[in-house]
């Protein structure tokens, strides 16, 4: 089944999440059904992540990639690594920025290239990250959900003066009723203790939570904490295969809106 | 002074960690000195990186990036994303063998490359990570390690299975006190409570141990859970700028062992 899914698929709904762990152990990423099942009952809050969930990267992969010497083809590994040390600090229990672990791996990678990258010029590559567009499908996604009742929070790992700077960019600040920012709890995603303290904040059970994100790992998490999750199957996105399958499944935030705004009140 | 120190430096001794981590603070990778101080007491025990550390990893590069369609270029954000994907397992508490995540990952890196893998093609390109060879400085390196008295103990992210393989594959088994592997705790490296059930293990404090690593993450964690470090600065290996110095430096394992053998008993 998964060799026919196409990557950029359609949404589908996922079998039922508890069936689903056993039926997939191992067996690598979760196969798609082109007939949706019951994605259980309407959200209370539905948490977004930012960075490529509703914001385009294309503008720090240009400013990355020419800080790497010309070379865009390396920032899928710059973001690796920024990653990986997110969780290194986590792990670890040395909590930083996320803007200042961007800058360390950066540096760090511009290093193995034979690059020599200050401080201050790895800042500057990763300045576009408070300025990122929405993808085209996000804002008239979050009106829709909006009008229909919907409480949206963002739940990322940028810093909360990063995210505060994003929303205000993007234009999207109208459409959110809170930002939450793991930078408040010092530890990232996808640590589970993230999810339940964000479901936390804005007074409802995990379950009655949802998780939109465009990362395999952060609707892994999310689902492994109890929340209820939306994978976003953008260009270049896989679902984590050891992971359950998301509640939803979408090509992108429209299609995921059309599935939740039908959702009974 | 970053700027000047060669790639493939020479072995030093960091200054006093007490006094460099203010030092260094937010100001890139540590600074190389070539006037040794003093590399502190004889350790009692000496923990040692397996995979890239001690094993050269050729043999597995070239597999998994056959797997990728030929692009064995892909395989450094393949291990980036093993790495982070072992600290998803490890934040979200579900833990899986370390050569299940890297099929996982493979499996997700093939499919955004437009290449479907299968769960067992994807084991069968990482199968000659059990039978890797020893870079040429380690056979000598730890002979000598171990006439001088020194107690070896591997401390790896592969299995306990997997490591047994390796070690006794690579010749390196007879070296070894002990081969300790995180599948006991279930938490991967660079996670601090590691490092501190490490020294419980041989019964020595985390201070009297010393890590040998060719990863930055991986000098940091130790270090951060209060173990003496030692970073192999082997080809594309870089120290994490946001982590204290290590206690020794050394372009090999060899020259590492140069340092150690001196200390008094």
């Amino acid at each position: 089944m998964h060799a026919d899914a196409p990557l950029d698929r359609r949404l589908f709904v996922a079998a039922a999440a508890a069936a689903a762990p056993a039926a997939l152990a191992g067996s690598g990423p979760p196969a798609t059904t082109a007939a949706p099942a019951d994605p259980g009952p309407r959200p209370k809050v539905i948490f977004l992540d930012v960075n490529e969930t509703l914001l385009n990267l294309d503008p720090l992969v240009a400013s990355v990639g020419e800080a790497l010497g010309g070379r865009p083809e390396l920032v899928p590994l710059w973001f690796s690594s920024l990653l990986h040390h997110s969780l290194v600090a986590t792990v670890g229990d040395r909590y930083e920025d996320f803007g200042v672990i961007g800058a360390a791996t950066l540096r760090m990678l511009a290093a193995n290239h034979g690059i020599d990258l200050s401080e201050k010029q790895a800042a500057r590559a990763l300045a576009p990250i408070r300025s990122l567009p929405p993808h085209p499908d996000v804002e008239p996604a979050l009106k829709q959900l909006t009008e229909a009742g919907y409480q949206l929070v963002t739940l990322t790992n940028s810093s909360a003066a990063g995210v505060k700077a994003q929303m205000e960019n993007s234009g999207l600040q109208r459409y959110l009723s809170a930002r939450l920012s793991v930078e408040t709890v010092g530890l990232f995603k996808p640590h589970a203790h993230v999810y339940r303290w964000a479901a936390r904040q804005v007074g409802e059970s995990v379950e009655d939570c949802l998780l939109v994100a465009a990362h395999g790992w952060d609707v892994a998490g999310a689902a492994w904490a109890g929340m209820r999750t939306c994978f976003l199957s953008r260009p270049g996105k896989q679902l984590y295969p050891l992971a359950p399958p998301p509640t939803l499944q979408a090509a992108d935030l429209l299609e995921a809106a059309r599935t939740l705004v039908a959702l009974p009140r």
